[in-house]
């Protein structure tokens, strides 16, 4: 479970236009890759130097950027050169604790989120900060490591796809945001199937290990929560905003994605009740049969306690203790004892006390 | 009770107008059926070809095609280029899990939501996507199979009834909302009087399967409250729209859907607070009814523990126990005994402990 | 208590503009009131026909013309054609089950809410839907049956008192909304007064039929908040509404009216408040009483506990047990149980057991 | 602690118009009082009559009538005459139950809320409504009885305090409220230290009374809420208010109130959390300690359980019980007695369950 | 813990602008240091006389006039007069209780909120009112005492960042909030490494002193909260504010302050979730251990009742009791006693019950 705390922090009071990276290595180059089409061509290459991508700016093609590792101060500071970017947004790239947001500038758009991407092998889940920025002909992506979610969409584009082709950097920006927030639902319906397998063991199992479950699903669905909350802040304002670097046709698009993330929130606010739901039963059930058990021992106790009262009487010592005298003193003290364990017992089912 | 998580996602990454269909398919081949009329003609009739569908387009009557089953890509490619319809609203017609929405697009309007349908005979609950597409003189319904809760609507075409069938399309869609959310009603009504009929059993009964029932009714509400909760953002949209298709003088009627859906969700809310409420109640019943069988036993021990230590002192073997030898001393030992029993009695009374 | 469901339902899928009375006949014939006046002159009569109702529109005086019975579909019929009223307005007039709302017609103003009435004899309250409807010198008023809360209002007319008689129809209006108000106000302080009246019972007293009690009030106070709630939200469009029916300068008193509805509205979040706190100090109060019993119970047994086993011990048959042969053995036996009593009673009472 | 419910209440349906005195009756005769002032002169006088009053309406000075006494209708309708007031108004002031509020007529500015009051001796608070009423040139203040908490604003009139004397009846009015407001402060802040006093008793003692204190204080903290959140309402209107009785340059200062009252409003959300943790802490520390005397006890009981049972076996009178016979027996016995002893403590240690 | 509550008010009633020092008297004389930049020129010295600061105002250089030390009524009467400013402002100044706030005035704009600071050896946390003042040319800050989180911002003017020496006092007041902001979130974050560091010991440990560690971080947090939430208000104005003081190319920086705020929010709010399922886990654990423990003493005490009864019977001394007499009879009634307890041991074992 990853910790809430980050452990970098960007340094108190360092000026907010200085590049500094903040967050943990996750590779250790810097790998450049373009992809540049339109209806006609594609291409697609490794590039060594951000001076080659940079080129890509004057075609009128769609081209497609991207950076994976942010940690090399000199790279950042050749595209922040190159594309004529703010200093303050690579500042924002290289910093992986920014929050999601989307802010517009003179001649870009800056976006930015948290890529959730679950390993098919391990199940485990890990999360990167994703960053991109949009300009009137390039999309520049910026990763933490290699290996992201975006292979089905560069398929889309190898294959031709009409739509995808046709529509521009914006409708690629798109594309990516469709990708990453799919994968959000992905994980969510990956947590909410271990969620609702617990169900069947609810109500009559009150092992302790259960109750751990519980706790670590909700959790884990906290930290999911956490991240998704306020990309859909975010994507509320992409979708409102009235930029120059969407093409409004593709505007409709963009309010699909808020449509996405909202289906989001309301699965992870169904799993959050149904784990709510499911520590109420947990308890009930832990404390019906809690309640049983004590039923249970303290009637068998209580029939005891007259009888073992009457035993102890007969047991004393007193010179003049007429009953011990007669014949069959013994075998009525037996009966008696029988017939107050019978009477119990009548009266503590009629009060259905067990 | 149906799961939350769907098991069938539409793949991660596939382009949004790729006709891809998405769930459980519930029929094997396709429905399409017409219902023609105006003020004057009435036309309903099978049809086997969407290319006789496409031909009513051009007519000024109001035209209800209804097509059951989603699963065939080739009718729904045909439908789409037959109406000219873009490639993302049909791509959201076969995909069974979208959420509940409105979109305007240049030459129609798109609604989509979950209709559930309460079976008479079993008295489940099905529930199936609906999507309307609504254009000058043609509103288009997509079901998942045969069978719906639009048999009253058809009726009262078939009955010529007036304002019906002089208001054209739009208000042939507000008619099938409004009896979608009818039924939306009707079924929490069907779940409130099972909640409501637990009452009675509630103050007295502390059985185990009262709450699995409660527990049971929860989570049944919930999963009503999820469907009908984003239907009602949906209307907001609907009734707030203001779109070419919808005669103005017919959006009193789509405001009239949301009184009816916010009606749906009070009532929801009702009964959300009845069954938290009833387990409250059912908590309260369950503990009060501990505490008296604790105290009831708990003072019954009590009052047998001096008694024993009595009889035992007097089961000693000491040589020298003076009280051992009295001619009365048992008689007088068994008059201590009541005598404290009836003090502690006393006692136990006067603090209302039992 | 009210049940939540209505019994009732207008059929699902009825056309929205046909005459189906919904809800509990309350009366067996129709009974119909005129009250027309203006600043010199004053009217009041019963009549016999729809038709003499419809006579006074063209009058200049304003006639309040009140319906006592909904249920019969002719005499509905009559008084939609003579007023030119929507279908719409009357099949809403008779559907009881309507929510409360305000909708603006092209020629009247339609409000509808529900009317909550105590018997002063027998405490009971009895709920009905009212239905107002607003032309340009003419307000209509629909009850379930005869008997109502306006007797105040008709007094101030037949007084003659000036503000009355010389501000027309839409005074009249929010005379009898503001009456219907103060009638909340006054039920739920009537309400108040009971669960105030629980509080001095709560703190030392644990009978269960205190907490049935505050459950009963609690769903009391749900019904009348589920009642108000939605007439709050009507209010509000009413204030706002910037209707040709209302002179603004009585506008003024339809904000007056909000005021008190969100009076009535805070009086009941009190009284919520209030319930929910009586219950947790119910708890608290039983808890400690328990408790407390607990604690006494279970040291007086750990007493007892020590003392039986010393005499147990002196009860065995060995052969050899010198202690049973020494004459002051017994006297020792019962100082050292005084001692043992003693001192668990000092250490007991210094860790603040009982 | 006042009762939340009042008993005097305005008829149901009186004429909103009517003068009613509707409240308790807190003084025998009305006082009227003026204080007129401007940059040079200054007049603070009794007056006798109401016409005394309404000659200073014409004055260009700032005037400042105060009436203490509510319920002489001859006083409030020479008023309203005189100061050509609607009777709503007046109707309102007499109204001591009326929801706090602002509204704005042709010719004044209405407002009215409560006012609080703590007894600096008996620390009782006192709390009555204030309605104030703004012209052009006059401040009419309307109080319940004589006593009030505004003596400072005199002062800074009398001491001929620069910005009070050259700003108008407006600033006057925001000086009144300022001074209004500083008291709600006041108070909270007083019952806050009565709050914050409890905590130190809290972790360690569970006497009954604290909890009792607890609910004692939530509810004043309740009685002190439902007064002062609704004001909160009426500054949030009247800082929006664009009125011509107010100075646009003094409506900063209408402003700087708002922020008072909610600095005020969270004040009373801060003890609000204080006491629902104090709550919190009291059950866990009550629980906890019963926790451990319970354990305590129990495992007392368990230990000596075994021991009499084995006195008890060699109590009984076989014929044949070979121990009996040995010499050592019974030392024997008391040996495995203190061995068991020992190894249950060294097991109950271990298992930490003492 | 510092309290909520605190013990100086300013004076009830005192006009609005007075100087009054309302606070804790933080350190003993004032301190009055200049920061004087451009493009090209630095100068930084402290001064002894406000009007040598005063005399910065006509510069076209960027000036941070600094103020340490609020008490003296003198040095603020100077400031006031020579920069020109309301009084009003200055008797916020010399408020430390005011609520953070923006506040635009006609020639200069107005920020209040509090500082915290976190001492690095002591690590207690420290805090005071900051109250900046925006004017053309000047930045005034007034703090309470010596020692300020701002040293980072002096040291990037000293080393002559470029984008905070060229770009005016309003970039300057940004930086200084920005570093408020950020150190918000540093002492967040150590909190929330306390409060994760407690995660480890919940699960298996229920010593008491994890329920205080619990709730001493729940008073920090929400005192930390509480300083927080209404500076986010005071940002949000902040960022809509039309300022002429701010250049509306830097307005975008104080949107950004709007998500480092927003960010602290969400940790906060993220460890108060985290508290609070600490918080339950906590208690299910002691509970479930108690459980644990009832059931096995519970079940032990049970198993010896019946034992111990039947060595009761045969301690009776009646004349006739068979069974004494017989030659095995002391073996059988071992061999029975064992053959119960395993009989009761399976039975547990399979219901479970230890």
């Amino acid at each position: 479970m990853a910790r809430f705390i980050r452990k970098h922090h960007r340094e108190i009071g360092a000026s907010p236009d200085d590049f500094i990276f903040v967050g943990d290595k996750k590779t250790d180059h810097v790998t450049l890759r373009i992809i540049d089409y339109d209806k006609n061509n594609l291409e697609e290459i490794q590039i060594n130097t951000v001076e080659e991508a940079i080129a890509y700016q004057e075609k009128k093609t769609t081209t497609w950027f991207n950076v994976d590792g942010l940690d090399t101060i000199d790279v950042m500071r050749k595209i922040a050169g190159g594309f004529a970017l703010d200093n303050f947004i690579l500042a924002d790239v290289m910093d992986t604790h920014v929050r999601p947001k989307v802010q517009e500038y003179d001649n870009c758009l800056f976006v930015s989120l948290k890529m959730l991407q679950v390993d098919n092998e391990s199940h485990l889940i890990s999360f990167e900060n994703l960053s991109l920025i949009l300009t009137k002909t390039v999309l520049i992506s910026f990763q933490e490591k290699k290996g992201d979610v975006f292979e089905p969409v560069r398929d889309r584009i190898r294959k031709q796809k009409k739509r995808l082709i046709t529509s521009g950097p914006d409708y690629l920006l798109f594309a990516l945001l469709d990708v990453v927030i799919d994968n959000y639902i992905y994980i969510l319906s990956i947590l909410g199937e271990k969620i609702e397998s617990l169900e069947d063991n609810l109500l009559h199992n009150t092992e302790k290990r259960i109750i751990d479950s519980i706790n670590v699903h909700k959790r884990e669905l906290n930290f999911l929560r956490k991240h998704i909350h306020p990309v859909r802040e975010m994507l509320l304002t992409l979708a409102k905003i009235d930029s120059d670097f969407i093409n409004p046709k593709n505007s409709v698009h963009f309010k699909e994605l808020q449509n996405n993330i909202d289906h989001a929130s309301e699965i992870s606010d169904s799993y959050r009740e149904i784990l709510s739901d499911q520590l109420n039963i947990y308890h009930t059930t832990v404390s019906t049969k809690l309640n049983e058990i004590m039923r249970f021992l303290t009637v068998f106790s209580v029939i005891f306690i007259p009888l073992t009262f009457i035993a102890g009487i007969y047991g004393t010592n007193f010179d003049v203790l007429p009953e011990l005298h007669y014949k069959y003193s013994y075998f009525i003290m037996l009966g008696v004892m029988v017939l107050i364990t019978i009477v119990m017992l009548i009266y503590f089912k009629k009060k259905k006390w067990f």
